[in-house]
């Protein structure tokens, strides 16, 4: 082992408009620090490349190359759904992981990912004291869901939050031009799993200057359909039409997911999505009202010309503290926002132990939710409002953003074929 | 009648990112020339407000309010869906407009729609001639299906295309980093009625730099579900995942819709849209890929943040153009957009006659659609690329783009009621 240990990156989970920008984060900051660190690898797809020995070699991508990282959405590096086992279950991952990363002398593992990606960068730091390999294996946190606990924000979720506000504002002024002779009810399905945080978004843009007939659905409030119906009809009569934002996680009392109910031919199954177009007949059937309907599904996660100036910086952020936590000597922690005030908005990094971030969900207080349960209180709003703020748009050109692609030079294999997937 | 007469502007049809751009071209313009023009009045909801004599006293709003309309999207005097019939079919709505435009002095009435409307505005012109009226009706153009004829382009069509094609890279960079565990199939439903333009613009998001495993799917070529599935496998076979971007007016070889093809739910009947949930079910169950899908509707047509500048200048174009067509005593006639040439791009406004734009439709040239019918050609790229360029982004405040509200103050109604809707 020489005295400069080298570093692997790797992106994990759905994708956000900005987990390259914490790549880039990362990657600048080893770079500033080549005295301490030797060479930068990637898994290609995750953890998934790094078992299959798929490896970028990083220091083949210029600065400039790194720097495009910070405006370009998906994962530059790919991406992968795959959580590792208990060391008990899976043992022979663990052992080919080793392999792989004393094969190339890896001293810092980065996890950039969500909850389930937490738990695999936990275990991996795990692996010195159960294994005995020496690592430092730090998370860097990216969620558009912003379901991570201890940090006050998901990296991701600014920039969800600020597409769902934007598009809302939008298209209530579409429906209020033609509402008369035309679509009476408009319904805006987004995704963010089993929480509200991304719909709840939608309620920032309504305000008392610019007010909009809205009703937003919460997977934590039980969907109704004669409340929902009511309410609709009541918004209806009052405004002339309505503007519904809908979470595809949204379920009936029962328990079951409202995209299912009674169809047919549901789509998504243990897949969310659809919640839309299965709405919009349920208000088509019972009231009549000429409707229309978005599903605005990855565009919500893929819009970085639309990304929030807070979300790039804190995404960037993280990922410089997660090396800088790793400078420090640290292991299975995670770089977390804490905020110190609403307004102005002021926030800074701190230190949360993985064996408290991974495999817990955090959950929209029912506080954020208005008492009728299709609205947002003060106190959302005032969580919520700075993280949409500020812009960034990347570089436009021929009219289209010119986002960065990388070369992702594969490292020649060294060790016997291993196949996950 | 003094000698000064006054102006009526309406908006109609489907609004656009830039309708309001127009209003601020015709309002602006009218407003450098207060020697040769009376007070401004709108229509509430276009035609349908003149009718019934509801009018928006124009004057009411300030330079700047005006000046906002340029960036704000929807239609900020109320746009409706109404086409006047034949004089012989309705007589009495002939002579009600007469009415109004009489009891407020109208001698300029300025329409801004697409197709319907030149109809409508034809109509209104031939008052002076057919009911002894003397009044000039000039259409300005408006439509993101890009169906008008005579002008090179529609004001609306570049912004939908710039919003289809920055979508698709977009969304593309998401399903690139994830695809090896999720989805393979990606399917964007665009609006566009029965042409496939806005649907080719996703064409563009694809180059030789950046190339995208994309298929596109026309309203012009018959849907075959078998030849499409093995395109699909085909791309996913070789690039791993496959982008789709379809029409909503995609048909079967038998004319019929897509999206009513066999499904008990269908959504939309007469109306459109809900094409992706159903290619989404076919994929699934016929290749077993996992699909994501997402559904654009309204936020294609309302998305003012993405705007084209190009789109924006001519918007105003042929705002401003309308009004100096009127200064020249001109009746019957559009500002249209000519072409000079591809690259760089360059154009003028010139006058068609409505005789010749009502009721005629421009379809898509079979020329733009590459030979298989998958995807776009050279000559579509030439057309459609400069119609995307620029950027023209709102004014955003606090997280949000700061649109104008009219303050729309209501000339109060002088003659008996009349009721439409």
């Amino acid at each position: 082992m020489g005295e400069k240990r080298n570093v692997i990156y790797a992106q994990s989970g759905g994708v956000t408009t900005v987990i390259n920008t914490s790549a880039c984060g990362v990657i600048e900051t080893v770079r500033e620090h080549l005295d301490r660190f030797g060479k930068i690898y990637a898994g290609l797809h995750g953890i998934i490349g790094i078992l299959q020995e798929e490896l970028i070699d990083v220091d083949q991508e210029s600065d400039e190359a790194i720097a495009g990282l910070r405006y370009t959405p998906g994962g530059a590096f790919g991406s992968c759904r795959y959580k590792l086992k208990s060391l008990e279950e899976s043992r022979r991952e663990y052992e080919r992981l080793i392999e792989v990363f004393d094969a190339y002398d890896i001293g810092y593992f980065f996890y950039n990912g969500g909850g389930d990606s937490a738990d695999t960068c936990y275990k991996v730091a795990q692996l010195a004291e159960k294994l005995g390999y020496p690592i430092q294996a730090i998370h860097v946190p990216k969620t558009m869901d912003n379901d991570l606990p201890i940090t006050d924000c998901s990296p991701g979720f600014g920039s969800a939050a600020k597409y769902v506000a934007v598009s809302t504002r939008e298209v209530h002024y579409d429906v209020a031009s033609t509402f008369t002779t035309s679509t009476r009810v408009f319904i805006l399905e987004v995704m963010g799993r089993h929480a509200g945080w991304t719909a709840a978004a939608a309620g920032l843009a309504s305000t008392p200057e610019d007010p909009i007939p809205l009703l937003i659905l919460f997977p934590e409030i039980p969907f109704e359909e004669d409340r929902f119906l009511a309410k609709v009809d009541e918004k209806v009569r009052e405004a002339g039409y309505c503007i519904v934002v809908a979470s595809e996680g949204i379920r009936k009392p029962d328990g079951s997911l409202v995209s299912e109910m009674g169809t047919r031919d549901a789509f998504g199954h243990a897949q969310l999505g659809g919640v839309a177009p299965r709405l919009a007949e349920i208000v088509r059937g019972r009231l009549g009202y000429k409707f229309h309907f978005a599903v605005s599904d990855y565009l919500l996660r893929a819009a970085r010309h639309l990304s929030s100036k807070v979300d790039v910086e804190q995404a960037y952020a993280v990922g410089q503290a997660a090396v800088e936590f790793a400078l420090q000597g640290k292991n299975a922690v995670m770089p977390a926002i804490r905020r110190l005030s609403d307004n102005p908005y002021r926030w800074e990094i701190v230190e949360a132990p993985l064996s408290e971030v991974a495999n817990v969900e955090k959950k929209m207080p029912r506080t954020f939710i208005s008492e009728d349960g299709f609205g947002i209180t003060e106190a959302c709003r005032r969580y919520m409002q700075p993280l949409i703020e500020g812009e960034d748009f990347p570089p436009f050109e021929r009219g289209l953003p010119r986002y960065t692609r990388l070369k992702r030079v594969m490292v020649e294999k060294r060790l016997p074929e291993f196949k996950v997937v």
